[in-house]
């Protein structure tokens, strides 16, 4: 699909604007009945809802509920079950850690273990993150032949491993035996052609217990997520647009970097962004626009504060259409109902907005609305081909 | 999925008709906020739609805008993309060329080449189609060992190369550098099985060279598009249908004989076509009708010859009931909104109806309006299941 849409895709003057909501979908409150969007006073995405084609987004699969990563991937255009990327690698994306081509990365915690060896908590009792610091910069010292380490901290108990060199692969099993009262597991090949990475990982495991002995809690470490760097086709070339991406947040901006997009120095606050989009208006086709808000209040379970950060975003859709885009779309990369305080895996609303979107009967901006609308219900993966077609930058396929 | 289909296809007296209007699907025109079919009056269409379920069809992906190649190919239940048809095989058909299985066709463009051999014209000043027809005769004179070849005007400074003979294959690059100041380039094989194809088609462009070298402004060729005719599936076989197309134009005759479609002798009108329909009633179980009419004003820009045209074809709906159809299909190969002025990428609208087709909600043939039947959103290709399901040709799949 990503080589048809190579084929097929032309360069013109026309800018297309992805505002993705992360954790957009919710569900309704059974007091009200009523879901977060159909709480939230939105008359400027009500509007925009009027005159775009609506639909719902299926990120991964029916009952899949999507992690950042494939959410993020399905948006760009990716099948996120083709174009499967790794803990380890999320994990170091998240503290914009700059992966290479060809590094091995794994997820870290560091796990407490008794006079034999046994996990006794595998959270090291949520160290705190200067400690996580500290450890860090013990294991940093450890030399394996061949091959560069990195090891940092990220918050609390948790840390990044980087293996760098040629000829490393992935996959490996973890070492996490999830269960108290058991050793931590060395690492597996998966695959014939990781055996040495595994060797190499094993090697670092024991002289990590070497050094940590004195440190308890924190006095061993548990490895996941072991996998590569996956090379992903690159946005820019397979849409033929030059792409940035404008988010307050690591990861969000980890993900953009990983298919290619420009990412753009911008603030903390969605105001930041904005004023970023604006800036960089005449320099790019696309943009990626992330707004966290609405996932951080639907994880925290708090229903008021993400009506509330719905309201806050529908206030600066003026200042995104006084840009005068030609494609505007607006949706998230996953559900994340209030009253599951978690992502979910439900379709979340989408909009399409150009002068030849169509017209569909949808004139608000909520799942039950969307669900009627002429977009239907979309593979995540499809919108960008929809989006691209919106701005005019696909060919006809066959006479 | 054919075969699926294949295995499960039982014969018994129902008739299916496919009436396609070509470019159906339109969009807002900015000053009512109304489409072409929601402003046209369609009292037969809007009853038909009453009684049957309908739905959109997506003739290739989310945003890619079909052909006539692939949209007709999708309404007769091939996937598009599964089944390509090179451009040159679409010109021939678009001529009635009698291509065979195993010819390779291209599509040429006679142009000028100064005299360092480099393009000043990529059409030839676009010659009269009376100087294409005396020039594809010169070059019908070139031999080549092996091959037979014909060589066929079309309009203005478009031709038609086919080769036939044992052991051709292509693809082949084009020899157009889509840039004037450049030299054609040579044909290369894009697939070892091919090489022997490349050098009998150079040989071919060298010749070519020389009996036109007098000709300007018409001087040179250049050759685009090869391909092999694909072995499709036979429609009839497939489905188990003696299967009957009714078309004035002959793209749309060839297309439905590349699947093995009897193609029926009919007239220029839309009239014509459903008397040709009328008489060979009792002789098909399946027919596909082809009505341009509405293509043609969307290409133009013409959004009131459009609406027009949808009209006119309304009036037919009560001939073809009166034929008593156990089966009727109303739908397009694509849509080409008036506002676009071009085929357009978004669905397009279909009703299918039978006795057993089951109620939806929809009263109006419009794109709005079908958005919200019970076909939903439905991939051009699986219409044909549902055509043969209807007319209770399909058998239970499994016990």
């Amino acid at each position: 699909m990503l080589e048809l849409i190579r084929s097929l895709a032309v360069e013109n003057t026309t800018k297309i604007v992805l505002l993705s909501l992360d954790g957009l979908g919710g569900l309704p409150r059974p007091e009200t009945g009523r879901s977060e969007l159909e709480t939230a006073r939105l008359p400027n995405l009500a509007s925009l809802a009027g005159e775009a084609s609506c639909g719902l987004l299926r990120h991964v699969a029916p009952g899949i509920t999507p992690g950042s990563g494939p959410g993020h991937l399905g948006l760009f255009g990716y099948d996120p079950i083709a174009y499967q990327v790794g803990r380890g690698v999320l994990e170091s994306l998240g503290i914009e850690f700059d992966l290479r081509a060809g590094d091995l990365a794994a997820r870290g915690n560091f796990c407490t273990v008794d006079g034999n060896g046994l996990i006794t908590d595998r959270r090291a009792g949520r160290i705190a993150t200067d400690v996580c610091v500290r450890l860090t910069e013990r294991l940093r010292t450890i030399r394996l032949p061949g091959v560069e380490l990195f090891v940092e901290p990220v918050k609390e108990h948790r840390f990044v491993l980087v293996l760098r060199g040629h000829g490393l692969s992935g996959p490996l099993t973890e070492t996490d035996p999830q269960a108290l009262g058991k050793a931590p597991l060395p690492v597996r090949a998966l695959d014939p052609a990781a055996t040495r990475a595994a060797e190499l990982v094993n090697a670092f495991i024991d002289e990590s217990r070497r050094r940590l002995a004195d440190a308890a809690p924190a006095n061993m470490i548990l490895l996941r997520g072991f996998d590569l760097l996956p090379a992903l086709p690159r946005f820019p070339e397979v849409f033929a647009l030059r792409a940035a991406a404008i988010a307050a947040y690591p990861m969000y901006r980890g993900l953009a970097k990983l298919v290619g997009m420009d990412v753009l120095k911008t603030g903390g606050t969605f105001a930041d962004e904005i004023g970023t989009l604006r800036e960089h208006w005449q320099a790019y086709d696309f943009f990626f626009v992330h707004y966290k808000d609405t996932d951080k209040a639907g994880e925290d379970g708090q229903f008021d504060a993400k009506v509330a950060a719905l309201e806050r975003f529908d206030a600066y859709i003026p200042s995104v259409r006084e840009l005068r885009p030609d494609v505007v779309i607006v949706t998230g990369d996953h559900a994340t109902p209030s009253i599951l305080a978690a992502h979910g895996w439900q379709p979340v609303p989408v909009l399409v907005w150009s002068r030849y979107c169509g017209a569909d009967p949808v004139t608000a901006f909520t799942e039950r609305a969307c669900a009627a609308g002429t977009l239907g219900l979309l593979p995540a993966h499809h919108l960008m081909p929809l989006a691209m077609a919106n701005a005019l930058r696909l060919t006809k396929f066959g006479a």
